[in-house]
């Protein structure tokens, strides 16, 4: 391991290229998806087991790790906290569509796809691709305009589950739906309006894709007009929404609910 | 209305006082349980519609309403996204475990109560009390030590739910499950241990506490061995748990649910 104590006149890149904390590095190492320049460890924090679980995973890797200053490391993280841990990472590794359809093929599932129509807070998209992560969606859809993208934020925000999960960044995803339907998916959206079906009265059992609408605005109208049925979380009356990944959480496990019932 | 020029050396609280946010404080303003001394709103934004309610909710409960500068409030708000308004309020108006029985009894409703174990973090406090207030479970229970309380960053973090949900802080919590349990009350904790049932196969119909874990430790050991019995979200395998808020909102969705299906 290569000593090197950073001066403050030294940057190895924009924080768009700094991943921290010890969770997101880990996973990002653990996934082997990303390109990963370079790993930095606090100096005198290599105690932690996890902090040896990342050597020991950049070291096979055949990643370069640095030793760096307390000051380094917090300029590089914005004031974040980085419990001692960062990595100088290339952009996110998107999937496309046809990619994350074959790893539904592959695991012999139905496919279930979560398609974000314009969520805006990174928390929010980071927070998805955790849910997304640990309930074993095939893939999470986002648009690549005015929507958060999958950046170190939203990764830090998902403790790592971003780096395990296929993202598709498309450029029209109301496209991107009609494509989906096409090849057999059934599409809901979650809304609220009149109209709209209790989500645990959708069957969600066969290929489905969830759409979820953005903060405040929720499904675009196009969007909504696409899907082949609108479904709505029952609401006590006194607050009338959910936060957006929230509202996409309880759906996604209400799909592994149906899908795990026996068939009928 | 008095119009006011706030002066740097002047402040009328800590931040602790200070609830901001239009959501927040409108729904503060809305549900009329809490104290609030005055509110504040920016210079010049008082056409949007909320700031409108806001105004008149005010004028209506007789609050004393102030014109501030936009330098005042960001040192007042510390530096947040207060949109223009903030309130001067007194502290969160605890309930009682009795209160949160006595409502469920007026609902005509068993009981569903949340007791959250330890939770740290204000943000997952408050994202726990807005599914609460949108699920319409009858109460939360949070330790009074070592655990984030209902402060405005809470409030705000809940978009404003909090000050519609019934809280009870409680210093032991331990003993709260007990006597609740000794008054027909089922409790069910979320966790992942071996032995735990699938959520979605435990009974949440009847007279129900669901108890969520702390952050990073879980459930306590005593917490643990007081529930009824515990109960697992499945996760596929690469991430091994949910933000603890995210499991208590599908945790609670559930019990919606079973509660709506028709009885066997």
């Amino acid at each position: 391991m290569k000593k090197h104590r950073r001066h403050s006149g030294q940057s190895r890149g924009t924080n768009q290229n700094i991943l921290f904390g010890q969770q997101p590095v880990h996973e990002a190492l653990r996934a082997g998806r990303r390109v990963i320049n370079r790993v930095f460890l606090l100096n005198g924090r290599s105690d932690a087991n996890q902090m040896r679980n990342i050597e020991t995973l950049a070291n096979a890797a055949r990643i370069p790790i640095e030793q760096v200053e307390s000051e380094w490391m917090e300029r590089q993280c914005d004031g974040g906290n980085h419990q001692g841990v960062a990595a100088d990472v290339a952009g996110f590794p998107y999937s496309s569509m046809d990619e994350i359809l074959a790893a539904a093929r592959k695991a012999e599932e139905d496919p279930f796809v979560l398609f974000l129509d314009h969520i805006q807070d990174p928390q929010n998209l980071g927070a998805v691709l955790r849910v997304a992560c640990c309930a074993g969606a095939h893939g999470v859809v986002i648009p690549s305009d005015r929507a958060a993208g999958v950046t170190p934020a939203a990764s830090r925000a998902s403790a790592g589950g971003a780096e395990h999960v296929r993202v598709a960044c498309v450029t029209n995803l109301v496209q991107t739906i009609r494509t989906y339907k096409d090849a057999g998916g059934w599409i809901y959206g979650l809304d609220s309006r009149e109209g709209a079906v209790p989500y645990t009265e959708t069957d969600l059992k066969g290929p489905v894709g969830v759409v979820v609408g953005s903060e405040g605005v929720g499904l675009g109208r196009l969007v909504g007009e696409t899907c082949d049925g609108l479904m709505r979380l029952p609401m006590s009356g006194v607050l009338d929404s959910l936060n957006a990944a929230t509202a996409a959480a309880i759906a996604t496990y209400e799909v592994l609910r149906q899908r795990a019932l026996p068939k009928s």
